[in-house]
């Protein structure tokens, strides 16, 4: 028959796929450790919930960006349930995701829909279109006038897009008690950056609140960028877990890199998952890979990394199941950096993250 | 606070989003479940349960059709149980998938790779690779002697694919006893077709036996194209579930209109389900909507129909172990087509299915 | 033969398909003209001049945006010529395109390489790779400090993205009177908007000018949102041409949105066209089709559109060179807004555009 | 300034970007040439051209594939005069490209549409939409009549599909005298290869002749494996030139994997160009890197090959055009290898092709 295989050639072939069998019933833990041994981007979800688990046994700072209409698609509570269960620290979002996420704490809908729909039709009733999803647009306008009518009472200052999402979750819970991503964030005091906030309609809530009270809705995006370097700074052991690319992806790499830039021992992100759509070879940064990542110092050259080529709606809600289910236990006993605000400043393990100035080697905090 | 909605308004803002919950632990079952009311391709693949399930239901024909590395990339045994399931009746497969599943059921096996190895090297050691997943090309050299010998030993006259299939899936089963795609196919007696089996390793190893003695290797793909339009003659309700495109998804929507050009009562597919990875935009079949399908009447006007954008090998195991769950008894009372095998006819519920002539309206088996 | 056509068929079928021939020496604009009578993606490309001719031909505000490493991949002095020419009069970009304009019209280079490189490798030479191309991170070094210098000198106050960009363009200019995309609209007074500013190296910089100077470093985003709004309150007749999805795309239907809110007489982009890679059925802004953006009246119901779902480095540079020469003399003719400004305070067509509040129907410049 | 770069940076970066310049007016050749200084796929598509020109100049045998609905994109022509001018030898094709060029040769057309169109409406019209182009379902039955007939005429044998596809090109020459893909291949004695005819209108019309005649439309497809595979055994450096993916790209690497089967010396192609639309991670064959084709003995180890992915509508009119520009000499002196029919058989410069056995080593002819 076939004959030796050589020790190089051995050395290539160790593991057999292990074709997925499906019993019934299955637990969502059960088939996505089958799938470990399958191939292509079934096998890549599941080594994503490894990586995760690795993240959460270990002592790193885990980011989490969301980008795509992640909320209006129905993601919005599971991210919540992350935050609860601190499955990860700090979350970087568009403005969207987060504006969505007020509309339903606030009591409201998406709808499901059809993308094979008359546009003009919807248009012709105030009808917003996500894809398959629809949103009432008077609905918005109401969101609208709540934030502005909030941030117009708000100091005469610049807010960090932190502070002020801090400050919004606080408002939305006591009017609310509801649970959802910003108020998630604020009950476990976790920051939540959103850089790219004027492009949103919280953005547009912003300038409406301008227009209300002119010494308003001033946001502090350059602080920002050095409050979540200097997150990093003062906790060099980090990870990513990343939905979609956008702005989130390239935030949470940027502050690795800029924390570099005065502070040349952090070498990137210990670990790194994307769940993106886009692809490598347009050259794009939402598509780009974690090995492109290793050269810009945005990954550590030795990195848990691990890249899934899907939908977030299809790939997230079987990842995280699959994970709250085998990582309990670590979940429960893991050493995770403690949270509080001060003032303006957030804190971290008792100390005080600036915004206006970078924190380097010889001043971080021990 | 926000006005009454109209009527108009109302009628397209009906069943709201409810954000997935992630339970622990959770069943594929119920998990998919809940994708039901999230938006975009979790969603979606959570419709084509149900669609399944309604085909399970009703009196249809079920074509399956597999490309990609489906078989390499672990899927062959799940495809398997859906036949031992009967949760299809007919395959229809590119020639690799069959050829993987040989290989398999042979007891070799892939393995698992990466896609960030150095290819030069791989070659060296007579590796192939199929993106992350790697076999010993000497093995393969040993599956088409095998193959080759076999067939050089059949009858010196053409077979359609169905026909020769069915041959190496008897001498597959004697040989071995092992359960897979080929052996499952043959204990069941359900009819693979193969139309573009000259493009595989299967046509290679044809074509070796050829070699080896001239008035063998000869198929007759024509021949399959008069079967699979017969069989939807004889049972002109149908359903269509496709992994990827490529000429299984072409093949499938061919038999149908092939079908109507000789008996125009047939209106196209009643359900229908892709898994796609390809786009629409860019006009090849493979990626084509379903509803360009109806424009050709592969596919019924007012068909139960979804598109599931997604990598097969991350959404077919949750979604075949969700079907296996809730559809458990649908399929143990499913009235499907009885097949057999008569010399080198294929007999669907006691009639001859013809590769040489159309069966017509006026000459339907009652 | 073929039977009569009916009417309702004829509507159908009235324009054939032209298969291209390929002349020698053949001018783009030729090739492209003849584009128009092929199908597909090909075909798109070709509606899309026909589209950008009628916008210069009307009299409507065209918003231009870039997202994607655009400069990086060399399309930098394209743009540029399309500000010469005003073959637009406001460009929308992502921060990177920006710095990365600035590092080549300080002289440096952006190198051919390959996306099949040993990324650690790079990252040991201090080299970042953007797919197929490098750039000297030591360079990018130097320019976050040229930039910090600069931005720690301006006036203690907050700069709208807006603002900040023409006083950087114009520092730029006159310290290397080099033409690029930030000294171009310096030259023509053209607006250039970067919403997530905070999310790039011109962030960075932006922040460690801080570091150097604590009351610099202020970017007023929210400013910015008014600013764009109260452009299109000004001059509501608008278009858009967008290169990727990301902030760019989103930030001018935003725009058109919000001006709408204080003016219900804004109705949404006249014309629209966008090449993009990413694809809708994922839900993402950045792949949503033309159409939906009708549901949300970022479009007018009515409008000239087209998607063109291409890399811009393969679509981009036909498409210019076409439009250059068949455009040539409406170019010439186009009666654009006048742009200018007034210490802070843009000014278009001699009425300034403020930041802090909108202006609405009552107000509006005569 | 920048400190001095080390030899190993330097290495990485030699060669800037050249951030491309639009003319007026401009050859194709001039832009595809500036282009190969950009990056992305803009870069691919000019790297192409000159790969494509070293393959005119060498002495290869250059297979060319097409997949995807090209025909009706209104590719035919551009086809027909690559054969013209011989910028090819073989072609292997899907059966819609070749039924569709039938199509028009014979005199009708495909005809703008759009893609948002209702498809039911087309449907009750008898119209068949490819993405946003129709064509007249009467005047295909009418083709598959005028084939039927044709075929039944045949002798009662099996045909490979070459075999079949020059008889049916010189029908269709003799009968319009008009130019296309199949009258243009008759006319220069060029082989074309159709693996999956029977996936196609090609197949339903040869099935149609056997209801018509029992013994007629019979295709070898076998055959055409060994065929196929000769070929490179009697010129074993080839090249290979392929738009899309699906059968057309595997079988023009089957036959060099095929070949070398019975000749170990025959290493795979010396060059080749793929345009793609398709991704490797899902780990399909038409969207596999030429890396991984490597890794089977597809490709030379040391072959120039590129990438470009792109909707082949878009890039090759760019593509032929200028290479029809700068390679007008090259192509005049091209060495190409000589074809002939001898009865069923295809001759290669003077040597006879078999299709029942394997040319191997010792019987090359010399």
């Amino acid at each position: 028959m076939t004959k030796q295989r050589s020790p190089a050639k051995e050395s290539f072939l160790q593991v057999p796929v292990c074709p997925i069998e499906v019993t019934t019933p299955q637990s969502t833990d059960d088939l996505l450790t089958r799938m470990e041994r399958i191939s292509f981007q079934g096998r890549n979800l599941a080594i994503a919930r490894r990586i995760w688990e690795r993240m959460i046994a270990d002592d790193v700072l885990i980011f989490f960006g969301m980008a795509g209409a992640l909320t209006a698609g129905g993601l919005r509570l599971a991210v919540a349930d992350l935050m609860h269960k601190r499955a990860f620290d700090c979350l970087i979002s568009t403005g969207a995701n987060l504006y969505h996420d007020l509309h339903e704490t606030r009591g409201r809908h998406h709808y499901l829909g059809s993308h094979k729909v008359n546009d003009v039709a919807l248009q012709a009733e105030n009808i917003d279109r996500v894809y398959d999803t629809y949103v009432d647009e008077d609905e918005f306008i109401d969101n609208d006038n709540w934030i502005a009518d909030f941030v117009s009472e708000l100091d005469p200052r610049p807010y960090t897009s932190r502070d002020f999402l801090h400050q919004l979750g606080g408002y939305l819970w006591k009017q609310t008690g509801t649970d959802g991503i910003l108020t998630a964030a604020y009950r476990h005091n976790l920051p939540i950056f959103c850089p790219a906030i004027a492009d949103s309609s919280l953005g547009m809530a912003l300038s409406q609140a301008r227009h209300i009270n002119q010494n308003t809705g001033q946001i502090d995006v350059i602080g920002d960028v050095i409050e979540s370097a200097n997150l990093i700074n003062q906790h060099p052991r980090t990870a990513s877990v990343v939905l979609g690319g956008g702005t989130p992806k390239n935030f949470i790499n940027q502050a690795s890199v800029q924390a570099a830039f005065y502070d040349p021992s952090i070498t990137g992100h210990q670990y790194a998952i994307q769940i993106v759509t886009d692809v490598p070879h347009f050259g794009g940064a939402s598509g780009s890979t974690l090995d492109e990542a290793q050269s810009w110092g945005k990954l550590s050259a030795d990195a848990g990394q691990v890249t899934v080529h899907a939908d977030a709606t299809l790939a997230f809600p079987l990842l995280t199941s699959a994970l709250f289910d085998s990582a309990a236990n670590a979940l429960k006993n893991r050493s995770s950096p403690k949270f509080s605000t001060d003032g303006q400043s957030l804190v971290m393990d008792g100390c005080h993250i600036p915004s206006v100035r970078f924190s380097t080697t010889n001043n971080r905090s021990p």
